[in-house]
């Protein structure tokens, strides 16, 4: 029987932020989320985060992001300590059987090297996550009574108490362990305060478990990232860059091919088929999916969108499907400088061109809307090439309306298109008109007033300084 | 009393550029730019500029800059080197004090630094600003009578004039030195160029000092950028990057989150309430200067703008105030792909959407222009919606005149409002039409013609090749 | 007499890709693209290039990219190991003289290098090329009889089958060597693939090399990206970075000033004048030449064009020439947002402004279109002044028309000019019309309805929900 307590009571003053430290997002999602998301894999009985500063923020987020968890939450207030904060687990804690301790503000501990220390405390020891850095300078060192890493641990030293000979060790305490429930029951009660800054440490416990002869083991993280913590916006940034460079990595070994992983990032997550290709200084959020032989130019952004195969989105294309979603058909050509928003659904080998809004528009294959458009709450017909610089009206000031054209139509120039209308499959519709009326299928409408030249017109002359 | 002579006359042939090399610039200001900026607080009698390749542009430059500084400007023509450099300063220097002497290629040496060479010159001793690179080979190494930092200095001995024992020391003269006026002036009347170039040394007066008795020493710098010099547009790329590492360390330490350091550049300053976030790729140039909770979204660029509280600038938005300053209000909504350009004041809650131009307008609060078009020399009112594709013609091809628009006025899709014109307030402008004259208050005004279609009406066919 | 052969028919499986591996794109050129053209100037008799995976498509690539080298390809199927590659050129391989053999998938290698290597050979000796990794595990260890860097080799011996001591060798073979041909021809024909793959390993001719007496020597190469194969994309990744670096360099030391060099992409050749600079995040493809006091802004993408002096290019330019080409005046002024299409040709002092796209266009000297335009297959005379939202509606839905502006002529805004049709220089087309038929020089052109103003009406109402 497992037991997860995660400590998310931190102001995190060095953010200088408003926000609750672990709700700060390292690609995209919140600290505290990267952690639930690896203990949701841990099979526990029982989440227990104690929150704090921010508590019901923190709160209602986990709660909204991680509905299927047996997430619990207990109040911290004041903060007085990492032994305190567990101690404000007791009451909805286990009885027996094991508790890991993780922390909020530390995001990307991972499912084995958790697993690896619950292993090694087994209901029955002390399990502490170790680590060994370049520089082990401030950080608490593990003292062993002997060689080798299956020593037993003596004692977590603090940098400031320890003897030359103590400094030398390499070895450091991470701020992760896993107890056995019972006796970590027993020590939390023990803890006291009696110190500099009155606070309870929840590595006093070491000492008790020694003392008791309870068997304290240490579990070594090979990867220091795992165990990084987040302080201060610098910490934050250079985690998403690891991170960010992991998930590149992650990509590149399932085949997708990225100009420069230093310059791409993924806040969600990002599927893809075969032979895709990502250009510099792309950005992805929420969730996007790629076919097959689907080229991403540069500078991108995309977000909550299905792109389909052999489709081209050239550079500068800024794709938001929000919660509606973008479609973009397989075949397709988009961009540069389009946009494509929620509810945008580009059939086969639909062509969107330079300054071309879409949005809660459907485009059936073969259309196009290649310069300097907008098109909003429109059903655009196959094969329907939809003029530079035509709008459709949608918004009356107070509703919105919806364009139908047919397939086959033919919008010319800056003509504008007011909702609720139909232009007829196969209409032409002039340049330069403006339609407020339905069109007849296969004709031509218009709008257009009669074009005069006045001989004797004067140009207005500029008008001196003053 | 201190005097500072800074250097600034060489030509910077590797930099290939007809740019004199101390108006290059780092994060938008000329490398001399840097020197002086730091030199203006140490308060000095007196900051001597010596010029040389390209000294009117130089000088130009530096007064318009620095208007409030003690500059004074000699030439250096030819250059025969650093202590002929120097000695072009002897009319303008003082007779007694200290003497500072830098370099105007060095850009980044700090102000604690350059102060504590000049306490350790203390007006009596000759001291020399030393320091410890990775690899010191190429460099003069300082000789010192004994061990350690207090040791006096006995002789800077170039790299290739130096013994194995000499090459192995690892603390080099950086170029920097400050000096007792009186013997400095001493000391440069009796350099000679009998050497293989033909040159003025000015390390020359080391051994004059060691010579009389003066005490020589070395001041170390911790920080190697500090002394880097700048010779090559790649090691001006270098420096460029190191100084924004820098600011954007001191951005995050001040609670700015920025999505990536590495591609964030500030050429300027950037003011910042909390909780701001900056996403990848972005430039500000000039005064920037954020509210509390502003999102800059990736691949903004912004220059000379003031930005309130909690606006949102989302991606690929493009910010000039030039000397004019764009304004843009609490709460509004930028982009993507929008362009603010000099004069444009957005009032709360403005939405400025796509491919969306604003030129020396101002936009009350609430107004909104989303889609493709250009607004210049126009006063919009508050809650105005100003319709897809409508632009104001401001310009009659020799003037330029202004649009107003009442409050809660509509303009509709693709108009033309022909400057100078008035909407009134609660107007409504049908799409498309083009507005010459004065719209009334509160009425529907349009100019439209008559829609009609052509039922007999043939298509174009595609004319058969050659 | 030389003769090459390029092995170049892997699969390369962890690409996880359709494509044959030597055909991936690094700086834009296929991998085998880099290596031929490196091997075109070695003065070579013959380029033998063994194909496999995709041989079909290999070999038309390289025909294509290479017309005038004298190529040949072979085809190994299926791939049994090096040897049976090499053995693959027998055919045409020459009788005597030297063969150098290269990887496809090793794109850097330097013409020096292989040049070096070919002299170490000297039609006489076996010449092997190898390098010193930071970490030599898992590559096979050369090992000499003697120490110094002319001691002869003894043999290759692969990692797994090395002793402690040959492990502790940091010199390694890189997969590149050069034989003497006739003796080439003998030994690849007693290769046996009695191993446990079952394959013909070119390395065994080393062992029959020494038991003939047959001098084996070993070429040092001091750049170890020179001799880094792709085998992923993630590995195509960081060579792409370590050419774009390279690139970057050399561009630099031409005096060009980069931004920053770790965000610039050149994919073909850049040719610039002095004092030109690139701002952040610029890419560029094809054949690109710039000017003199050329100034390209952030995030520009430009393929294939022709920037006149002192032209500046304003952020998020798109310019495309693709076969066609773009051609920007001395002077002229383009973007932020512009988009230059092929045949774009702009005189001097031409400004293009935001969300302006022009394609197949001239435009003589000092024309402008600065807001929210389409220019296509369009003559503009000079000093044009197109307005905002104005466009050439070139396409009939069947045919291409051109449009014929003369000098000084004024279009006004949101104009649409319907080609074929001509206006004529010094007219003046008023704003919001539409142009179907000839302008008159001179004169003042519009088609514009009556404006009228309806007191009564009524502003709709937002519509109940539901």
């Amino acid at each position: 029987m497992l037991d997860l307590v995660i400590m998310a009571a931190g102001k995190g003053t060095r953010m200088r932020s408003a926000r609750p430290k672990v709700l700060h997002r390292l690609a995209g999602r919140p600290l505290l989320g990267h952690v639930l998301a690896t203990a949701a894999g841990l099979e526990a009985r029982r989440l227990i985060v104690v929150t704090g500063h921010g508590a019901e923020a923190v709160e209602a987020a986990m709660r909204a992001d991680f509905p299927g968890l047996p997430l619990a939450f207990v109040r911290q207030e004041p903060q007085l300590g990492t032994g305190h904060a567990v101690q404000q687990a007791l009451p909805v804690l286990g009885e027996a059987g094991t508790t890991l301790i993780l922390n909020g503000d530390v995001p990307l501990i991972g499912a084995a090297t958790a697993r690896a220390l619950v292993q090694a405390c087994g209901g029955e020891r002390l399990a502490l996550l170790t680590m060994q850095p370049e520089d082990p300078s401030g950080y608490g060192r593990i003292v062993r009574a002997g060689e080798g890493p299956y020593a037993p641990v003596q004692a977590i030293v603090e940098h400031k108490d320890a003897s030359p000979a103590q400094r030398a060790i390499g070895e450091v305490y991470t701020g992760v362990m896993a107890a056995p429930t019972a006796a970590l029951r027993r020590w939390l009660a023990a803890l006291r305060n009696d110190n500099a800054q009155g606070e309870y440490y929840l590595t006093d416990i070491v000492a008790m478990a020694v003392a008791e002869g309870c068997p304290v083991v240490a579990s070594r993280c090979a990867d220091p990232v795992e165990v990084l913590g987040v302080n201060s916006p610098s910490q934050l940034a250079e985690l998403e860059r690891a991170v960010q460079r992991r998930q590149a990595e992650a990509l590149m070994d399932a085949g997708l091919r990225l100009a420069d992983p230093a310059r791409f990032d993924l806040r969600g997550t990002l599927a893809h088929g075969p032979d895709c290709e990502v250009d510099i200084g792309c950005l992805f959020e929420g969730t996007v999916q790629l076919g097959a032989e689907v080229r991403i130019g540069a500078h991108c952004v995309i977000r909550n969108a299905v792109i389909g195969d052999g489709a081209v989105i050239h550079p500068y294309t800024h794709i938001d499907g929000d919660t509606l979603g973008v479609q973009v058909g397989p075949g397709a050509l988009v961009g540069p400088y389009a946009r494509l928003r929620p509810g945008a659904v580009l059939g086969a080998e639909v062509h969107i061109g330079n300054f071309v809004e879409v949005k809660n528009s459907t485009l059936a294959d073969g259309a196009k809307a290649n310069h300097l458009a907008y098109l909003g709450d429109a059903s655009v017909g196959a094969r329907v090439n939809f003029g530079a610089g035509s709008i459709t009206a949608n918004y009356d000031g107070a509703n919105k309306h919806r364009t139908v054209i047919g397939d086959d139509a033919h919008i010319g120039s800056n003509c504008v298109l007011v909702a609720p209308v139909h232009v007829g499959p196969g209409a032409t519709v002039g340049a330069g008109s403006t339609i407020g009326k339905d069109a007849p299928a296969g004709q031509l409408t218009v709008a257009r007033p009669k074009q005069l030249s006045l001989p004797g017109w004067q140009r207005p002359i500029k008008a001196p300084k003053g």
